[in-house]
C-alpha cells in the first residue's frame, strides 16, 4: 500500500472514531497486531488487510446512538462506499467490506477469507488480558452500567448466568469464554500470554466486591435498633 | 440507629446517585468498609457514622454536571439542610457534614474526628486494589478519557508526569500512591492484601499496550511504499 493511500484511509477512520474504548488508538492496536499475525500466514494480501484494519470499526458510532444496528454491518457499507467514491475497483472494496462485516463476535457470519480472520484475530485480542478487562470497563462507564448486579439478598452476583447488564456479566458470557475462538496459531499464542492476568483481575475484583457486603452486612444489623 | 432512620437516609441517597463508578453499590462497599474499621476503633458514635457514609457521595451529581463543583462541599452542605428538615439536630447536622466535606481525597481539608477519619479510610478503600482499578476505568469511560496518552513518535506514555486526563495518568498521580495514605492501622491492612492485584494489573496493561505499537510499527513501515 501507498503512503498517500494508507493516510487517506487513516484521516477517514478518524473522522469516524467515537467511544474511548473503541477510539484511534484501538484501531491501531488492531492494524499492529494484524501484521504480527500475518508475518506467520502466507499470501496475506495487504492492500485489503490494511485498510479493512483501519475501517474495521467505523460503523460504531451509528450503533452508540441506535444499539439495534450493527456495527460491522454498518461499518462495512460505510467502508465500500467511502473506497468505490475515491476511485478504488469496486472487486477491491468488497473484499474490504466482506472482512469489516464478520469481524464481529457474534457469529451468525463467519470470516471466510485468510485477511477477513487475521483482522477477526486482531480484533479479538483486544479484548482479551489485561487489554480486553480494561476496554470493557470503560465501555460499561460509557454505556452506564454497572460493575456488577447483586441478588434481592444483597449477595454480589458472580455474572454467570446473570441476565442483567454489568462488567460481571460481560467477562463471564465474552471475556473469559474467547481464548479458544482464534483462527490463527500466533493470535491463540499471544492470548494465551495475556489469559492469566484477566482471570486473576476477575477474581482479585470479585473478592473485593464481595467480602465488604459479606462482612459489613452483619455488623450493620447489630447497629440498627 | 433506628431502623427506620436508616431506610429515610437510605431512600435519600439513592435518589441523588449518579454516575456506575459511584452508585449505590459504591455506597453500600464504603459503609460496609467503614463498619469493618469501627470494629477495631473505640468510641465511635454509629449514628455520625452510618448517616455520613450514606450521604457522603450525594453531591456527585451537581458536580458530574459542573466539574467546578466540588461534590464533598455540595454534598456537606445537601446533608446538613437534608437533616435538619427532617429534624435532626443541627449539632448533629453539622458533624455529619464535616465528615462529608473531608472524606475527598485532595487535602485542602483533613479529617479531624474520629467518623470522618474513617469516612475517608473506607472510601480510599473504594480505589485501592482491583476495585479501584475497576471504578476508575468505568469512571474514565463515563467522562470519555482514554485509557493512555501516546508521545507524538507513538510511543505509548505510562502516565508518569503525563499532563493529559488518562487511566495511566491517574494512575500513576493517585492509585499508586494512596496506600500509605489511611489514617486507621485497619484501613491500612485491607488495603496492604489488595495492592499487589493492582500493581499486577497495572504492569499488565502497560505491556500489552506497549508491545504491538513496538512490533507493529516497524512492520507498518514495510508495508507502506
Amino acid at each position: 500500500m501507498n503512503k498517500e493511500t494508507y493516510e487517506l484511509m487513516e484521516n477517514y477512520m478518524r473522522s469516524c472514531m467515537g467511544d474511548s474504548a473503541h477510539d484511534q488508538e484501538h484501531i491501531y492496536r488492531v492494524l499492529y497486531n494484524a501484521l504480527d499475525i500475518a508475518r506467520t500466514e502466507e499470501k496475506v494480501d495487504y492492500d485489503i488487510l490494511i485498510a479493512a484494519c483501519l475501517l474495521h470499526d467505523i460503523g460504531r458510532k451509528e450503533q452508540f446512538e441506535n444499539p439495534d444496528l450493527c456495527h460491522a454491518k454498518v461499518g462495512g457499507d460505510k467502508a465500500y462506499c467511502f473506497l468505490t467514491e475515491h476511485g478504488f475497483a469496486s472487486d477491491y472494496a468488497e473484499q474490504v467490506k466482506q472482512c469489516i462485516r464478520t469481524h464481529r463476535y457474534r457469529r451468525d457470519t463467519q470470516p471466510q477469507s485468510l485477511e477477513a480472520r487475521i483482522l477477526f484475530d486482531a480484533d479479538k485480542l483486544d479484548v482479551a488480558g489485561a487489554i480486553g478487562i480494561a476496554r470493557t470497563l470503560i465501555y460499561k462507564g460509557a454505556v452506564s452500567e454497572p460493575l456488577y448486579s447483586v441478588s434481592p439478598d444483597k449477595e454480589v452476583l458472580t455474572g454467570e448466568n446473570d441476565t442483567a447488564p454489568s462488567f460481571f456479566q460481560e467477562y463471564k458470557y465474552k471475556l473469559e469464554k474467547l481464548y479458544s475462538d482464534f483462527y490463527t496459531n500466533r493470535a491463540a499464542e499471544i492470548a494465551g500470554e495475556r489469559q492469566q492476568s484477566a482471570i486473576d483481575f476477575y477474581n482479585a475484583l470479585y473478592h473485593e466486591a464481595c467480602t465488604p457486603y459479606q462482612n459489613g452486612r452483619k455488623e450493620l444489623e447489630k447497629r440498627l435498633e
